[in-house]
């Protein structure tokens, strides 16, 4: 089967079976993978979630609830299940994915839910429960295979047999010492592989990379993207083996991480639920606008303090919003290629400061272009050859601003330890319209009054 | 070992290691993972690169090159090197990170490398340099785990453990033919965990995923993280099996689209290398400086037009600018968000339309207090209410055209099969400057003169 996201006419030909009879509607469902149900689930109401949930079995259930993303509110269906059918669910669930659907509920739903689970289960979420949500122990499943390091090859493989009946997919089998410290890695390969007789003790690899539950999940992905890992072991601080943390969760991560840092570079918090409501979005983003205000009054100083000038050569203001406009857009240009450069590695001191030469040169050569253009129209135009220079010294030292302050700003953030991505582009802008405007009404007030 | 990124007191020890003793080099270096020293590659100059090189193992020298980033040019070290040692090298590197290198030099380079291989290499790294980069075929190693459907339980572990002496690491099994056309897959667990005398044809699922040579390599990303594979099998017409694509090339894939995203936001040719030099940056952004000066003079047309009114309010100069500019942001704001929306699922027609909605609410509102500020302002410093009441409906104005176009603009593009992206931040903001100027200056030549 290859297999590509659900379309808009399979989604219409599930919302129309719904209206159907129940056998037909079954029948249909059994075309789709559960990752695709998960997306059908984003744009049906909850009655009909429900009632295709009734027609599925509890593992597809269970892997279309876990697949669902956090913004479809799959909380939302599970407490709303009849509590049989629910428990089924969440048993069949990872426990981390459990923990993640179950701790958007308030308390008492909470309560109901993890109290029909059978007792183990439930301690298993609740301890999952108290990590930090962006962390290794807020990512991390509990559920590993593991080996003594006393084991021979024949007792490794009945454990591996018998462990793998819990865990669907396992990538590396983690190697513990009787208090479950970690001592290693092995692959299952390694161990067909060896001759019989063999202990697991001679098969270990001690040279491998964790993390601490306490590690942060943006230090989790890069160490799995770094290492090319499908999966890293998760410790507590005596080094014992708490659960691990698998390629794909890192992936969702990585989307995570790449939201916020689109969001943040716009002047969206962080935060903002990209599907939440209007509120939300009020919520997050005017306080930024209102902030770009107070740095908009700054700009508009500026012009306030020329008016003279601009009141006797009117045809500046034409100009101001040009220069100040493609200052904006040069600095945006600048700031994206460096805040993208800082995320994917760090630069040394000396590759700090080429950066910044580079798009001080970048921006000189794109001022004088553009400057020669403008300059050339209200030579033209406005029949001015100076007003012509004035624009054109004013674009090419705007542009030149413009790169210093889009590379050079998020550099020195990050090396006096500040997240650099608050340099959003709402804040370099305001660089590029006061000095804009300076240059020109500035040169202007001088030269061609 | 918990293992972070090499950081620049190693670089720096290092750096003072390579003018020291050899041994006393080679002793420091093996404290090093070979991706941590792809890393510290990309801040030495090829001279110290080769000095490493020869101190380390082929095993360690090909992980290192093959980790290097292509901006570091790994090519250039390879190249360089004695014929013999170049030999080895390329011998131990995946067939898919040898592609990659060798295809970024010159023919005659390529053909002295290619030369030096035995010939079977050479067949499969010429046949992968017929791919296209982007597409699965030019992602996917050749070199897979497969095992014959006919094959018992006992012939398919001889079998892979055989083939797994030539593969690091593998995670799926692939099952083919005797024509080697792609069956389905089975998991090492599972052959395990049958009963002896089974055959492989009674064990493998047929539910499964994969793509073609040609597929694009962002589908084959979304595929790997929808269905959260650890690799997915590519295959030809004829469903013969090619290869795979593994999880760790999809991170890349990842990485380098969300660069890409954000330099298009930001209007930056989605070709500029992040580290490339002045010339480059100044050829992938000056084309969109160009377009952007356009319509910089399509919004200052506007102010040309309402010069008279300028001229006799000459304090509307400073406020034309606040108004711009804060429709400019609010619109960079809804354009990020929609657009990351769109790139992490399709929206359906509804979604689309409660998007716009939800925007035009959002702006309404921002508008209104950014608006309300800015007339208070006006109304105590200027002393004038009326123009305050210009201000407030020019900004509530502006912010929701903002609103609208962030939204919209993205989502017609994507309706009509054009690549939202395209709606960089550079263009939706020529609305909000050209709705702007209008708004204020056309409202207060109607009212204020």
């Amino acid at each position: 089967m290859q297999s590509f996201d659900i379309d808009k006419s399979d989604i219409q030909k599930i919302k129309q079976a719904l209206e159907g009879p129940e056998d037909e509607l079954q029948l249909l469902l059994e075309d789709y993978h559960a990752s695709e149900l998960a997306i059908l689930f984003e744009s049906i109401p909850l009655e009909a979630q429900k009632r295709i949930v009734h027609l599925l079995s509890v593992e597809i259930a269970s892997q279309v609830i876990s697949e669902m993303k956090a913004e479809a509110h799959p909380e939302d269906l599970l407490i709303d299940l009849p509590s049989e059918k629910r428990q089924e669910i969440v048993e069949e669930l990872d426990y981390d994915d459990a923990t993640d659907i179950i701790s958007q509920l308030d308390k008492e739903d909470q309560h109901e839910i993890l109290q029909d689970l059978d007792s183990e289960d439930a301690v298993h979420i609740r301890n999952l429960m108290t990590y930090a949500e962006d962390t290794a122990g807020g990512l991390m499943n509990t559920e590993v295979i593991k080996v003594d390091a006393a084991m021979t090859k024949k007792q490794a493989i009945d454990q591996i047999v018998l462990q793998s009946e819990e865990i669907e997919e396992f990538y590396t089998i983690y190697v513990v010492d009787h208090q479950d410290v970690l001592q290693g890695i092995v692959s299952l390969k390694d161990i067909i592989k060896a001759k019989s007789g063999v202990s697991i003790a001679q098969l270990v690899n001690t040279n491998f990379v964790y993390v601490k539950t306490d590690t942060d999940q943006e230090q989790v992905a890069d160490l799995i993207s770094q290492y090319n890992l499908t999966s890293i072991p998760v410790v507590d601080v005596n080094m014992k083996l708490m659960g691990r943390v698998t390629f794909d969760d890192v992936i969702d991560v990585l989307e995570e991480e790449n939201t916020e840092d689109i969001l943040k570079f716009s002047g969206v918090s962080e935060d903002e639920q990209l599907s939440g409501n209007w509120w939300d979005a009020v919520k997050s983003r005017l306080p930024w606008l209102i902030l770009n205000l107070g740095t908009a009054f700054l700009a508009s100083s500026v012009i306030r303090y020329f008016e003279p000038t601009v009141s006797k050569l009117v045809v500046l203001a034409g100009y101001m919003t040009i220069i100040a406009g493609m200052g904006g857009n040069a600095a945006t240009q600048a700031l994206a290629v460096t805040i993208r450069r800082i995320t994917l590695s760090d630069l040394t001191d000396n590759q700090a400061y080429r950066t910044v030469l580079k798009e001080l040169t970048v921006g000189l050569i794109n001022g004088a272009v553009n400057g020669l253009i403008v300059c050339v129209f209200a030579y033209f135009y406005d029949d001015n050859l100076l007003l012509g220079l004035v624009i054109f010294i004013a674009m090419t030292g705007n542009l030149l601003i413009a790169g210093i302050t889009g590379a050079g700003i998020p550099l020195f953030l990050k090396r006096v330890g500040v997240d650099p991505a608050i340099a959003s582009s709402i804040i370099i802008t305001t660089f590029t319209d006061v000095f804009g405007f300076l240059f020109l009404l500035g040169l202007a007030s001088k030269l061609l009054l």
